[in-house]
């Protein structure tokens, strides 16, 4: 397999973007991206979505934004891992750089969630229809449910999961792409609304519009360009039980746990090793259990560590979601795991303004979708 | 980039499946090529699916599948490219293994279209959605605009379009695996129902149920398994404008074009080198523009040789579609183009049956989505 670069990004603010269509918020970040990398040209795209069927009655849309961006006649392929669609999206750009079959290739994600679908019922298509969704149960429940027994389990906190939202506030608040600029208090979160007990409206990632691309290259070509870029250091990914009643426990994700010991393995790194980590933290308690299954806290104490600030920016023994995470950046779903990439790319190449991370070197992203039934992992390093 | 070849096939009878589920009729399908494949595991998994959250409510179906097949923790990813997305799959699965990240990669294809949903408005997604669909048109009067189009420029007829049907069938008739298994006449096809003039119901590919898989990997596993197994010679892929509307001609599919002329420069060959070749004739008249855009005829030729029996295994200049084709096999969308390539294989490996065409030993797969806005073609080589 060749090496692998990423050398150009490019996003759109997130957020309830009402005037504007998924076609054209991806052409954003698309153009953005290749003005960023400096290519004339790219030789194929990916493009990952969750659900453009359900949310605004378009697929094809692999064929549909190459259109709009006006590269056909280049091969361009939508995936599709539910809120891991924009991590897989990425690691198909990898995969075929990597095979040589293409030098440059563009890797997307975007979602338009806010046009009037019932979002709820959408998402819940990411969990196991006929065992979980046709009883009536959705993603804030089945979080929900995974918090409570890490609470029963490890002794995990109510307050523990509010300074993951208060953290992740502040750091969006420095990020001028994320939805929510404003910083909360532990107060606030516990106060908020009441949504799957025991997670809170602010507990809860937002729903999104957004769109997010990187340029993808061969080590060769990102040389050529003679701009910082941040080489491909592993690319994993690992499937669990579709549905929570399958598992073994409600407390470890495996398909996390599987794709963080692959990708270690592949880089012959190891979590101490990392500079900055985005994690899937479409619940506060998600990013509590990730930051354990990544190996970066002991089991069980990954809200300890969040209440202690070991994961804040300032104090730095891990600085996790710097971004704002999908708590505060947003979450518009195909287009998470692409942003949690050019954030990884920002902070490696001293781009990341007030929220810079002193001397990243070598970051992490971790994206997941449904209850972490697929996890895909990336590891970056600056060259 | 790494040699790569299939190594076994399994697929679902098509049809109308109503007692089955998306999840139980995929598994059928990629345990039988598993079986067939003689390997004891698979490294990752691919799924063509166009629309499960339309269809059955259901996303993240790679999760899903890799669940209810048991194998989870390998990588599971759903591609989609609307009709081609079965084809998209295979592709993926090929770039995998040609990478070298995986062995052994199961590219499958499955839709379940007969559950309820409205299928002409879930297919019609993959049109263009503002300006096609929200006008009211769907895909049969779209490629009846194409049928039009093609008899005014080239005279294309009636007779010849209902040429092609019959000879599906009749090849349709051979195959234990079809959705229809009865011949039919040139009358009975050219007074069935008018659907969108001049395509009428038996022009039109049914509404079908389905999974297809097959098993890709290196070409140094192929031939330690020393067992008949094709090589892939070439994947190529190509997008064009979405809508019909922006193209500068009806008469020609510039996807296809691209597709196959990129497919024949990596393998070095020539139509004329093929001996079978599977299309995409998801409407007759798509059958006859395909044949000419792929180069086996001269533009607008494709239905003249059509009446003439050039296409038919009995004649045998260039036999097309020997396994019914989506019009007698059947379509479920996702899983098409995964069928195409198992065609390719049981009559490259001798084990076609009664639609054996003697002395295959190179055969070609082309697979579309919407009205050829995506293509993806493989060509395929006896070992």
């Amino acid at each position: 397999m060749r090496d692998v670069a990423v050398i150009g990004t490019g996003m759109t603010k997130f957020g309830e973007l009402w005037g504007r269509t998924i076609k054209d918020i991806f052409v954003e970040a698309a153009q953005k991206a290749i003005e960023d990398a400096g290519v004339d040209h790219i030789d194929s795209l990916y493009v990952g979505c969750m659900s453009p069927g359900l949310f605004v009655g378009q697929e094809h849309l692999g064929a549909v934004v190459a259109d709009y961006l006006g590269v056909t006649p280049i091969p361009a392929t939508r995936v599709e891992s539910a809120c891991a669609s924009g991590g897989v999206a990425f690691r198909q750009a990898f995969l075929e750089v990597a095979s040589g079959a293409s030098d440059i290739v563009l890797a997307g994600g975007v979602e338009k969630m806010t046009d009037g679908a019932d979002v709820t019922e959408a998402l819940a298509a990411a969990a196991d229809q006929e065992y979980e969704v046709y009883h009536g149960i959705t993603f804030p429940g089945l979080y929900a449910m995974i918090a409570k027994a890490h609470m029963h389990q490890y002794g995990t906190t109510r307050e523990q999961m509010a300074a993951v939202a208060v953290k992740n506030h502040r750091n969006g608040a420095k990020n001028p792409n994320a939805q929510f600029r404003a910083e909360v208090t532990p107060e606030q979160v516990m106060k908020s609304t009441m949504v799957a007990d025991p997670l809170r409206l602010l507990d809860c990632s937002p729903v999104s519009d957004g769109a997010a691309a990187v340029i993808v290259a061969s080590l060769d070509v990102a040389k050529k360009l003679k701009k910082s870029f941040a080489k491909v250091r592993a690319s994993a990914q690992a499937s669990d039980t579709i549905a929570l009643h399958g598992r073994e426990t409600l407390t470890t994700l495996k398909a996390v746990v599987h794709a963080a010991q692959k990708a270690y393995k592949l880089a012959n790194l190891k979590p101490t090793d990392m500079n900055i980590v985005e994690v899937h933290d479409c619940f506060t308690i998600a990013e509590i259990v990730v930051s354990e299954d990544l190996g970066f806290f002991e089991k069980g104490k990954g809200g300890e560590a969040a209440a202690k600030g070991l994961t804040s920016i300032e104090c730095g023994k891990i600085p996790i979601n710097t971004s704002g995470g999908l708590k505060a950046k947003g979450h518009p779903v195909g287009a998470t795991g692409v942003a949690q990439i050019i954030e990884l790319y920002e902070q490696l190449t001293g781009r990341a303004g007030p929220r810079q991370v002193k001397d990243a070197h070598r970051g992490m992203a971790q994206n997941m979708g449904g209850t972490g039934a697929s996890c895909v992992i990336h590891i970056l390093e600056a060259v």
